[in-house]
């Protein structure tokens, strides 16, 4: 089987990976199209040490065998994380959060940038039939933006920025948006910027303590510092941004200014699925890729990039 | 008129100020205790280098003219934070946060550490008959504590940690505790945990990742990280510590781990008062002393210290 492998140093093109097997609870999947994800990026740089295997894990594919008949044949999506259910984090709602969670493509799970892969039954969500592979494969960081909307109340009444204008700002801004909020996008590129003008005002300098919310969207890590001036005072910054090493920050200033901090990452299928499905949600284009090609699908300066397997 | 002022360089002990003018809209009070807040102490470091007055904020005393002859007689406390009903967090129910606040003995107002002092009479609060001086001084303080109440919901089907065993953690610990919550309070000094242990579990070492809330009341740099540690995943910190400076910290762990982060300051008077005046909060006693010894009382170890001037 062909798929891109990580080896412990660095990412490897394969054909001679043994086809998986599925367990008794899982279901055999013919992967469609899978795309790169900027964990990818960091799981190539090492931010997953102890991960060998597969790579990917913003799939969508054809279920070929499963522990629930009526799936074969069907397409999917599918979620990241496996849990145990019997931890205290499964126990309590919390499963993504499983403590000893195999993750795909960067944790004791082999992941989608392959021809065929396993994943647990109860993790897959049907595609619906109006929307294209090309589309549904935005279906999981679409809904780690729509996490935001389980954690905390958007009060459309309020007002909200993004901070940054990237793949991951695209995506919070639209879900934001929908709540009718008065929002404002904060990027450093117009020409990013252009993109979210028909939801949103842009702007490549926020106001100063001048946001309800702010949805720290940028991938770097001067981002944090930047939402603490653009947030009001007993206002709420949303931490989505991850990067490695530790930041130097002014915390006696959220005590002062009673600003909450909400950390979100991955998010409900159901409701992503739903706002895909009916238009809600715009996107460019991903580019695809042959597998071989990896290198170029992870330089791409693509909105999306990724493998297609047709 | 006797009392302790900031020069803008140190607390110095003076008999010669000015009697206070009240304006249209303020009381005149006659101070009967006040308490030293560990504020007092770092504005005497220069925490608040523009400001020149009178310190002092936790007081009780009694009304002698007033904007509202209704209340001359009466025993008072009163809050901090003299707003302009103007701006934009006037107008959208936060005054504490006032853009141009004016707040008792630190920042454009005169403070308490005084024979006399004036205020606007909508920050009073009347003190109920049954409790005495010493304990209403607590008032502000337990505010502060209670002030969590307002931001979050403490689910008492969950637990909770206090890290910190002096004074704000007290307070924090009494509060949480009221709820009912399974309460754990992780302290440094086995000699002050004991004031704990009638309400809540203690300890010097807390579990790992144990704790849905954790309120940090350590008042020291270490006490985040350590709070990071203590929490679990999609749990609560709880953010009361004040300190110069910036500290380094893991941000993205947050974002993974989906924490929630609170900074939390000044509350609600009328709360703290009830509960006090029916006997729900338990407090060592204050330590006295006269404004001419004002160095004592800074330098007490006492729970808390203040001065006395009846």
């Amino acid at each position: 089987m062909r798929g891109i492998y990580y080896n412990g140093k660095d990412a490897v093109y394969r054909e001679d990976l043994p086809m998986p097997v599925r367990t008794e609870k899982e279901s055999l999947i013919k992967i469609h199209v899978c795309a790169v994800c900027n964990t990818d990026k960091e799981v190539r740089k090492g931010y997953r040490p102890d991960f060998r295997g597969v790579m990917g894990h913003e799939f969508v594919g054809e279920v070929v065998e499963s522990s629930d008949p009526s799936l074969i044949g069907k397409r999917v999506v599918g979620e990241l994380n496996a849990s145990c259910g019997k931890c205290i984090y499964c126990q309590t709602g919390r499963p993504t959060h499983c403590v000893s969670r195999r993750v795909l493509g960067m944790a004791n799970k082999d992941g989608a940038f392959a021809e065929y892969m396993t994943i647990d039954t109860n993790l897959l969500h049907l595609v619906p039939d109006n929307l294209p592979d090309e589309i549904a494969v935005f279906t999981e960081p679409l809904a780690a933006a729509m996490e935001i909307l389980t954690q905390i109340k958007i009060s459309p009444d309020k007002n909200a920025a993004v901070l940054g204008d990237g793949r991951l700002a695209l995506l919070v801004a639209q879900v934001l948006s929908l709540t009718g909020i008065d929002l404002t996008v904060i990027g450093k590129h117009e020409d990013k910027l252009k993109l979210f003008e028909s939801f949103a005002k842009v702007t490549t300098c926020g106001e100063k303590e001048g946001y309800e919310y702010v949805a720290e969207c940028t991938g770097s890590e001067t981002g944090l510092p930047e939402a603490f001036e653009l947030v009001r005072k007993k206002g709420t910054v949303i931490l989505k941004s991850t990067y490695a090493g530790n930041i130097s920050l002014n915390m006696s200033m959220i005590a002062v200014n009673e600003i909450t901090i909400v950390g979100s990452r991955c998010g409900p299928f159901e409701p992503a699925l739903k706002l895909l499905s009916e238009g809600k949600i715009k996107l460019p284009p991903i580019e695809l890729y042959d597998l071989k090609d990896f290198e170029k699908a992870f330089a791409s300066r693509a909105f999306k990039a990724g493998f297609s397997f047709t």
